[in-house]
Parts: C-alpha cells; sequence; structure tokens
C-alpha cells in the first residue's frame, strides 16, 4: 500500500530487460550512441516533429532547469504557478541553471487561468532596464495538484504567451499519464497547441531515470549541448539513459503504464469517494488529493500504508478531524493493494 | 579492438544483477533507500573514515564540480594541472558549479610537482581583494596521462597546500587503477595524505553511472546536499545509484575490475614495447600513449582498431611518420583482442 | 516643480565643497585614503558600533545586493515585500550577486507586518533539500511607498527573523528621511531593532552617488570586500566617494537635508489634503502618494509640473476621473515650487 | 614624487568645474540626461562611429567585465595575456559578468603576438563540447607594462581573432596615452584594426570615475544596458558621470591629460636611463619598470618617494642588489617631482 510518490516505485521489468540488451560490447560515449539515433527518430515520429533537436538527462529537475535556462536570460522572469515544482521542489536549480532568473508566481492555484497568466505578464512592466524582463512561460501537465489542462486551455495559455513574445515551457514529469486522459495526440498537448520545450518524463512512469528534452526548433540544440555539459548532466555511458527510453517508447510502454496508473487511481478515488472521503481537488491522473478522519489515517498508517500527509500531522487528539493527504498511483501498484487501502477505509 | 575510452565499455554483469535485485517492490525516494545505507556504511569501512561524508552522483563532471565548489569560494582560484579534466573536459563546469571560480594551471604536464604547486600558489600573491584569492588544489589520481602519484608524492602535493591552508581534491574517476598499481589502502592515498575530498569513479571501472563524493570532514554534508539538489543530480529513484555501488564495492568487484583493467594495459603496453613504440608517457594503470609509423595506425583502423589519435591524424603522406596515440583499457576488453591488435602491429 | 525622483535632484553644494577639497594631491586608492578612515569612524560613532565594518558603494542596488549577497546562500530565499525595490526595480541584480538566490514576496503591502513575515517564513517549510532554503529578511525604511515603520514595528519584524536564526538587511536608501520622521537614534532604528547589515544611502538626499554598506559583526568584512571587488564596485579613486560621505556626515548635513525633504513634503501633503486630494498611502517621510482628477494633472503638467503617474495615464476623456501620482520631495525643491504648484491645483 | 598608480593623483580642474556646472537644478536620472546625450554624439564624432553604441560606468573593471561578459557566453574561454588586468587584477569579476567563461593565457609576456595567439586559440581544439568554447579575444592598450601595440600590431591580432570568427575587446583604460604614443586616430586605433568593443578610461587619466563602454555594432546595446543594471553600474543621478566625460573629451582634454603624462614619463624615462637603470620593458607611453639598487630605493623612499616595488623587497642586506619597481606618471606630477626624483638617483 505505498502510495508516497510514483519517484518509489521500481522500474518496469521491460526497461531492465532493454538495459541488459544494451550491455553488449563497446558503444561511442556521450550520445553518440546507437540506441540513441533510434530513440531520437521514433520521439520525433511520435511527436510528428521530424526537425525536433531531442536529447535525454537523468533527472526532471535537469530537464526543467537546462529547458528553461536555454529558453530565458538572465535577466528575465520565468511565469509558472505558485505550486510549480521548478519553484517549490527545485532547491532553486532554475535560477542556478538561468544565471539568476526570476520565477513570478501566477496568482492562483496548481491551474495557471488564461486571464491570471495575462495579468502577471502585463505586471511585470516594461519599466525599461528597471524591473525583470519577461521571459519563459512553464505550465507543468499533469499539474503538481493532479490536473490536467484541456487542449484548449493549453492553447489558450499558450496564445497568451505568444501575445507577448515569450517561449513556452511545458513540464512533462507526468506527459503519458495526462496524455492517455486527454486521449490526444503528443503534437496536439505541445507544439501545435504551442509549447516551444518540453520535459518528456520517463523516471515516474517506469524507467529508472531518464528524461527526454524536447526543442521543436533546433536552433536551440547546439547551446542546450553545452548547457548539459557544462552542468555535468552529459553521461558518458549514455546508452544507458537511451536503453531506458528506448524501452519505455516501445511497443507503447509509455502509454501502457501510464493507462495502468490512471486506472489505479481512478478506482482508488472511486473506493475513497464511496467512503465518503473529500476530494481537495479533481483527481484527472494519478494523483488524488483526498481528506478524511484522523482515526483512519492512524489506522490505514498502522497497517502499513505510505503516504503523505498535506499540511497536518496525525498529532492531535480529534479523531475525527478531517486530515488531507496526497496519494499517488503508479503503473505497478496492483489493484489487490487499492483494494486492500479502501476495505481499511 | 575497442581502445577509445573506458567509458565505452559495458558495465560488470554484477551491477546488472544487482540492479535487478534491487528492482523490487518500493523504496524511499532521494537517497533514503536501504542500499544506499549499506553503501555509506562500506564507504566509510574501507576508507577507514567512520564520520565520513557519503554521497552519489551520476557522472565524474558532477563529482568533481560539486565536490570543488563545495571546498571554493567564488573569489578564489583552483590549482590543477594544465591537462585536468576539470580544466580541459568539462566545458567550464567547475567554473559554473563554483560560481566563477578560476582554474589556475600548474606548469609542466600532467603530474604536478611540489615545487611547480608551491610555485603557482605563491604566484597568486596576496595582493589583498585585487588577485583571486587561493583556493583548493585538485589532483588527478590516475593523471589524464596514465600516470599514478606514489604515496610520497601525494603526500608532498597535500603538504604544499595545508602550508597555505588549501584543502585539496582528488579527481579519482580512476581510483581503483591508481590504487591496485599502488598496492596501497584507500586511507593511505587519501586523507592519510591529507586529502580532504573525493571524486571516487564507479563508471569508468565497470559501474553504468554511478560516482560516489566523500568529505572527510563531515563539516560539509548539508552544503553538499544542497548544492546537489540545486545542481540537479539528485536522483529521485535514488536507489538504482545505490545498487550500482553496493554492487562494485561487493566482493572487491572495483578492485577487480581495476587489476584487470592495469593487467591488460600491461599485456598491451609489453607488446607495444616489443613492437618498437615510442612511449609518452610510462604507463602505470590502464592507459598507454604510444606512438608507431602512420602505415600501421591505418593496417589497424582497417582491421576494426578503434581508439584515438593524440595530436596528429592520417591524413598525411608519410607513412613512416610516427603519430601518437592513446589507448585505454577497460577490465572487458579479452586478451584475445590485445593480441590479435598487436599481432596487427 | 519637479517631484519625479529624489535621484534627479542637485548634490548639495557642501558635497561638491568637499570634493573640491578632497582633489588635492596624491591619495591611496582602493578605499585607503585618508578621508575613509575618517568616514568609518563617524559611521561608528553615529551607529554607536564600534566594531562595525562599514565600507562605501556608488549605486543603491549595488550596497543592497552586495549586502544581501554576503548575508545569504545562493540556495537559500531572501523574504521582503512585493513592492521591495530589491524586487521590482534591480533587474535582478540580488539574483546575480547572491549567485542565484530567490525573493519570497510576504504577503501585503509595501509594510510588511509580523504575521505576515512569519507565515511566508514558515509557508517556505523545511522540506529537507527539496525547497529553497529559507534566508535573510530584507526590509525597506523609508518603504517604497513612503510610509515608515516605527521602531517597534522593526524590532517585531527582526523577532520573527531572529525566531527562525535568520539575519536582517535594511534598505535604507532613505534612511536619514525615516530616521528624522522616526526622531530616533540610528542605533534604535538598526542594530538595536536586530538589523544586521544596512544600506546607507547618501545618493537620494543631497550627495552626487554614494551608499555606506555597514554591518555591525564585523566577521562580514572580509567577504564583502571580495564580493565589492568581484562586483566591480571597489573605486580607485576611492576618496571621491569618501569626500561625498564625510561631507554628508559634517555638521548632520545628511539630518538637515533629510528634514527639509521630509518639511517639503509634507507642505506638499498640507496643500494637497486642502485641495481634496486622495492619498493612497499615508505620507510619513518624502514621499506622496496621491490621486486628483485628470484634468489637473493635465494643467499641472502644461505648466511643466514633472512626476509620475501611478498606473493610469493622461489620455482618457473622462477628465474628472482621479488618477494617482506619485510626489518625491529632495531637500532642494523650494518651497516657492511647492506652492506653485499647490496653487495650480 | 608619487609614482604608485595614475589612480591616486587628483582629477583635473575641467573636470570638477564641469561637474559644478552640470549640479543645477533637475535632470533626468538614469543615463537620460541631457549632457550624455552630448557625450554619445561626441563620442560617436571621435571614434567616426556614427552607429556606436556608448555607455558609461564608473570603474575600469565594470567596463571590462560587462563588455566581455556581453561578448561571450559562459561556456566560452576568453583570450587574453597572462598579465592581463582582467586576469590579474580583478578578482574574478569577468568570471563572475559572465556566469563562469574561463580566462585562456597566451603564452608571452604583456604583449600577444599574433603566433601565439592563434596557437593559444587552436589549442583550445574543438573538441565538440567537452572542452570550452572559443570566445573574445582581450587585448590590453597601453599593455600593464607600459608597452604601446602599433596598429599593425593590433590589426594582426585581430585578424587572428577574425580567422576564427571571435570578437576582441580593448581594455583601454589608458586609451588616451596609447593614441597619443601611436599619434594614430581612435578609429584606426579599434574598429578599422578590427576590434568590436572598447573600455575607454577616463579615470586614470584625469577624471574622478568614469569609462566609456563602446560597442561599435549597435545590436549589443541592449544586452549591454541590461547586463549594466543587473550588474548595479547603472547610476541614478547619471549626470555626474556625464559631466565627467563631457569635460574629458571638451577641448581635448584627454589628448592633453595623456600627452602631458607620457611627456613625464619620457623626462623620467631620460633621467633613469642616463643614471644607469636597467628598463625591465621599454617605456612607450606613462609606465616605466626599472631596476636600481637597493641602496638607491632605500635614499629615494626615505626622501618620500612613493612606488611599487615589483617582485623584490627593500628587506635584504645586499645594498647593491638591483630591485625592479614600477613607476607611473600621470598628467598631474609636475616637472619639479621628477627632476627631485631623479636628482635623488
Amino acid at each position: 500500500m505505498f502510495f508516497a510518490s510514483d519517484n518509489s516505485g521500481p522500474a518496469h521489468p521491460e526497461v531492465l530487460t532493454a538495459l541488459m540488451e544494451a550491455n553488449q560490447g563497446y558503444a561511442m560515449a556521450y550520445g553518440a550512441d546507437a540506441i540513441m539515433d533510434g530513440v531520437r527518430t521514433r520521439i520525433r515520429e511520435i511527436f510528428e516533429a521530424p526537425e525536433a533537436a531531442v536529447y535525454l538527462v537523468a533527472t526532471g529537475t535537469a530537464a526543467n532547469s537546462l529547458a528553461l535556462a536555454t529558453l530565458s536570460q538572465p535577466w528575465q522572469t520565468i511565469f509558472c504557478s505558485p505550486v510549480a515544482h521548478i519553484h517549490e521542489d527545485e532547491c532553486n536549480a532554475p535560477e542556478f541553471y538561468s544565471g539568476g532568473a526570476k520565477l513570478t508566481l501566477v496568482p492562483g492555484g496548481d491551474r495557471m487561468t488564461p486571464e491570471a497568466l495575462r495579468g502577471a505578464i502585463a505586471g511585470e512592466e516594461t519599466r525599461g532596464v528597471h524591473g525583470p524582463q519577461r521571459g519563459p512561460v512553464s505550465i507543468t501537465q499533469v499539474t503538481e495538484r493532479g490536473g490536467v489542462y484541456s487542449i484548449a486551455e493549453l492553447q489558450a495559455l499558450c496564445a497568451v504567451a505568444k501575445e507577448y513574445g515569450l517561449p513556452v515551457h511545458l513540464d512533462g514529469a507526468r506527459f503519458a499519464n495526462a496524455l492517455v486522459a486527454l486521449n490526444a495526440s503528443p503534437a496536439e498537448m505541445t507544439w501545435k497547441a504551442g509549447v516551444d520545450a518540453v520535459s518528456f518524463g520517463g523516471t515516474k512512469n517506469g524507467c529508472m531515470g531518464v528524461e527526454a528534452v524536447i526543442f521543436f526548433d533546433p536552433k536551440h540544440a547546439w547551446e542546450f549541448e553545452l548547457r548539459r555539459k557544462r552542468g555535468a548532466h552529459l553521461f558518458s555511458k549514455h546508452r544507458y539513459l537511451s536503453a531506458q527510453m528506448a524501452a519505455y517508447l516501445k511497443d507503447d510502454l509509455w502509454l501502457r503504464s501510464a493507462r495502468q496508473a490512471n486506472a489505479n487511481c481512478a478506482r482508488l478515488a472511486d473506493g475513497l469517494r464511496a467512503a465518503g472521503a473529500e476530494f481537495l481537488h479533481e483527481p484527472q491522473a494519478n494523483i488524488v488529493f483526498a481528506a478524511f478522519p484522523r482515526a483512519t489515517h492512524r489506522r490505514l498508517m498502522a497497517a502499513g500504508a505510505v503516504y503523505h500527509l498535506w499540511g497536518g500531522t496525525l498529532d492531535g487528539q480529534d479523531e475525527s478531524e478531517k486530515l488531507a493527504c496526497r496519494l499517488v498511483c503508479d503503473w505497478s501498484i496492483g489493484t489487490e493493494q487499492i483494494d486492500r487501502f479502501l476495505a481499511l477505509l
């Protein structure tokens, strides 16, 4: 009953098998391996973007920070949600990689609205050299609270950015979970909507540690390569990143895993709803934020359930007080685990 | 006949097996996995350093840059050899991570002498705030030209650093190859000689991608953790780094692999010597720099040998002109490959 | 009728005279001039801080950025008001000088409350290495909206910072204007209240371009000196900074000028109030934010008044619509100018 | 008898007078003052560069660092002499402003030769992303050892840079001293020879503290303005920088002062030569490096002469040992001072 995070589950056996297969003989280092050629080709096909520049790194923070640094200048500000991972969970990595750019928090929750985004951009008035200059917009899809922007919503946010000539980055740590939730194509969810660069996550969805960074305009390619190397994120034995990503994309493993994770979450959410839990956010992918009584939390944790409380603690007298928690389902959690959890509720 | 680099060979099967075993169920993320506890304990034992702070990252450049940034200030200069990997092959990563520190190149070749080091440190006169301030000394062991400092030589270099109160970093991308060449203990080659921080390489010696950073004084621990996270080098699914390092240390795989690599290199060097090749540097670990006629290079490459020429090109009329090359042996290259190469000579 | 800013008026004649006097013969460069010795001694006396480290730079942004960089680490966040000069008007200089620290905006207006500050600090939960770490608190006195914190308010803000072990920086670009408004001593408004470092402004109050940075704990001295030099803010002909500051402190010129500026502002505010203008903020020093009809603005500007509208434009049909503006009085604006302005109202 | 540096002398009375005149009434802040308009126009005329972007800062290190940061990328290396001010005397300011670029020292002394420069550039082989990328060339004119490159030499250095497509920066802290020594035009010594950006010094030649940065291609203008502001080098009361530079350019004060300084130096050098002093470098502008016996130094210093020994100390028994020193003449040192010094020799 492990619902703490989708970065705590095992890697998919197909990924491990691919690593084994890749581990034969010699391979060119630093991204010149043959497996990477296949990955690049496959991602371009999947995204219907034959010119796209495609790179691999091992962590989501590296993907986000390097992509944003490439799209921005140190004297600019990056627009994002107040709960964006790049703001709350990366220990100033975007500021570090960008050389000291600022992050402007678009008022609201995890979901930016076009109105709030426009207000934030307009609010960073161009007072000559005095204030920070307007820089990229970063959108998280699936959001940090488990929401999924519709294609129309993404289009609307990108349109605001384009009004001001600003590039758009998509933090897709859970890209596949969003895609299957929307039943859209990768192109629709990215460049066709106006996205310029994507962090395309593999780690949380069945890989060991690999994320692709995709620029639809290849003009960014060389700068990104230099930034990746300077950031110490270029792997010498790169084939092991390539092999993970190749397996992830092969036979739609990425989509199968995401569908499984989302289905697991839907099963969990249905059970929670039936048990009278309150939802803090409408679950749309593989994350649920729900509240139920302290006594129930106590019972679940005593039985071995692992997850994060959200803004409260088990300490406290009032057993009926409702405490919020975050429950994340990855592809690997079995229905029996979910059902056992629900039974304990 | 692949002698291009020790970062192009496969990972050792024991490492892959460990990954498989680690891939069971859920594990705490971000370095809190149980395997890491064992790795930390084992490294402290191996180094006879029960207080040491031990961390894992995936690339050697990350290990070096993060370690040096932790030991330095942005207004300092780092002393190293003119052919140090941190100077020549990291695309300004040390400058990036340190916030703009300088590198002062100690005159000479790959091996720093105490005299040259003292001269360089003294040369960075302390002219108040005007010049860069003296910062850490970084020593590469095995050197970039295949040399190995004796324990006495390391002690002498560290003693010079200590005269000036400067910390010492050891770039041990090929730590194990040096250790078995010296038949010394890890403690003798590091803190007993005066080293403060080590990049302890796994990648080039049979792992997929893992390096340990070790600080003998734990006062650096928390700053390093923040720097690692801010640099996007903290893995969420950290267990896969831990598992590699655990396998690497288990049953002395690291020493076995290094002995095999060095033995491979010795066999190659003996053959080259017998064939009349000239050595640019005395091979002491797993790297040979040798020169032989262009015609011989042509013949070897035509037969499938893969390696780097060093400062020349195959182009040219003079078939008897001697061209230098670098030949690196990893643990995996079989004696038959070496013998075939030598036969072609 | 120039009310655009207190950085647009002339320097005080006594400052110019001091420059003339300083311009005799040779002087040691880089801050070793004899005039600086006197400045240091005088500032320590004024602040009742015999150990304080005292430095001069030429711009307020340099003072703020260098002071904050010295008090912070790149992985921290600096707490300030959403309208703080360091956030809105320094083009990411604090982020640049700190090596990529973040700024956390304390909800509210120009005046931070202890409750809002505590909430903001508590809100940056210490989630291990994931979020930014808590860093210094920066308070602007006089605030960017013309307000003056009472000594008790400063004490309360500093107390919150101290609860969390955080250092406090005071942006005193208009330090003297606040001091005379409070009728307090420099020590009361700074270290006795809990302030660790001060940007002590001269430029806006009668100098040409000089600000002192004062650290009450001299442990910061050497790091600041290196940061100042590395930031290119150490003047070779430093005596001309020293001379300005010496004149500024001599015979209480700084207090005389501030009293004059505040008195000018009070005269203006009284007239505005009498004329029925609305105040956006209660004027407490030398800045007024007032709103009156568009037609009045049009009339004033046509007559040669110079000032900034605040969030609106002269364009528009409705002549009776009230438009806000910012009016700043420096020491030099004569009462006849103010009275002429008021007459035009 | 003050020969320590040309940054220790007084400012020229005409500069002070201009400050007085500028100190009337209100002026637009942040470089929008009317005096700056005149400065810009005049510099464009002097340099025969009607499109040039022209900016003022207060220190030479700011001019150099901001110019080089604008011409470079953080992953590049800047080519300069081993004794370049940017390398030896700016406490890593170029590294700071550039975001961590490296400096590659062209072997040799203060004067780079085209051959050595080409060797250094070629030596930074383009090994893909691994090494630093080639960046700007920085030339100091007058050199740090008092030498002056001929126009032909500058052309030859720039030609090497252009072979590799690299921009050229001229550190002209003593621009005027070089120009009058060469009897060349500013255009000949800069853009006609291939220079892209100039630090045009005023401080050492009669100003209080002002340097112009000139880009012959205005494409760099906006980036420079943002970098200047972010670096805290944009003066609010900018008119006082403008007034200094205006006075400096008016009636050829800059050339008159430089001619006087160079003539002072020639008088000093002639006397030294007559007295049998040895010259370390041929004096070509306003700096002499000479060696004479310890006893003579002792006598001179006892009589009040102020200057820097160069690589030795007065301590020592051997009174006849020759010690080197650096003697710098500014415009203000009178012939009687020089003659008194020579008489003491």
